[in-house]
């Protein structure tokens, strides 16, 4: 194989890696949205579809590491190539688990449709929504490599927890003047923190981004020293 | 340089990331046990300590990155040896998200203290210290590539989440019975769900000592593929 060929297989490889993980990161955003969609129109048998798991998920988190691991042995690559395939496997692991995380909003919100509804939702399909945009624009900006946009994923992550924190003001506000909103409260809550933790994820994939084109580690600004 | 030095060289240079890895394990380990220690001792100064964050974990997180990218790039390991190293990278990760839960951990605490105790603290400090031996015990399985003891983190994952299911219970009736004790039971909730995603990286650890060793993926039982 001539090293323009060698290169080229490369380029195709890394190519359907990042098409692997779009695709993956399409099945955990499309499993959050159900989950919340579930909870905001009352739909049993949408929560029960989310919390039975996605075998497309399980399938394609192999398929990626597999590819990854591949692609390090064989091409042995070195400087940006070396940290957006290392990335690959990490961002895998965050998709992963906002699958999960998925499924934990359906649980909570399941037990949350066994009481009277404490409120109208507001805030929590505001927050799945910018939590899923977090997570789309940092697969975009992983295959792009657009800092820019990993950028300002990492600003819309304030956002996203000041709505938990007003969420959790306000039902607690409910919880102490009724305590028969106490149970049900909680698993809003819950569901609250599990999509704030979808925003970490992104905010993980984010960083990494910028790791990988800068080379400059943002995670811990106040040390300043290059990753 | 000889392949014989150069073998040589790779292996104290692996030697070098787990030394590295062992240390900010110790360091997560030594802040979790601080906070957990501070919410029961009702010792304030502790607690702020732990919230000022820890420069020694922020120096280690970068300083094991740029050890396994360099690994990488310079000696091009295959199978058994890629996968630890980039196992490391994630590991890495894992263990500054501890870090960061003790820091939750000390916040709850201390917001707990500012109200009357709900209840004497005793499945907590039980849940911490099974966090924190699994976490021992995962860093260590990967410094042994010990599968067996990676397995026994793994069992230990439905203890963690017991425990913090009675913990819940326990303080949803104290909730229900006086809201007084709303607010500050919220809080140890939110430990009890804190010290469980500790637990959570310790298995996030062992499932990959499990893959580096038998290159035979747990994560997804199910499909049973190869990793």
């Amino acid at each position: 194989m001539t090293t323009e060929r060698h290169v080229r297989h490369f380029q195709d490889e890394l190519g359907a890696l990042n098409a692997r993980l779009l695709e993956m990161g399409g099945h955990a955003e499309e499993r959050l949205q159900s989950a919340v969609r579930g909870l905001v129109e009352r739909d049993l048998a949408v929560l029960e579809r989310v919390q039975g798991g996605d075998a497309a998920i399980n399938r394609l988190h192999i398929e990626i590491d597999d590819r990854a691991f591949k692609l390090l042995a064989l091409h042995q690559p070195m400087a940006s190539d070396l940290r957006t395939i290392v990335a690959a496997v990490k961002i895998n692991t965050d998709l992963e688990r906002v699958g999960d995380l998925a499924v934990n909003v359906a649980q909570a919100a399941q037990r949350y449709l066994g009481h009277t509804p404490v409120k109208e939702l507001i805030d929590i399909p505001r927050m799945a929504v910018i939590a899923q945009g977090m997570l789309r624009d940092a697969l975009d900006a992983f295959v792009r490599q657009d800092t820019a946009l990993a950028q300002s994923v990492l600003d819309r992550d304030d956002e996203l927890d000041s709505l938990k924190t007003q969420v959790f003001r306000e039902l607690l506000t409910f919880m102490v003047g009724d305590q028969g909103t106490i149970e049900p409260s909680l698993e809003l809550i819950l569901v609250s923190r599990h999509l704030e933790r979808i925003g970490d994820h992104a905010t993980n994939i984010a960083e990494d981004v910028i790791f990988i084109v800068s080379a400059r580690d943002v995670r811990h600004p106040a040390t300043g020293e290059p990753g």
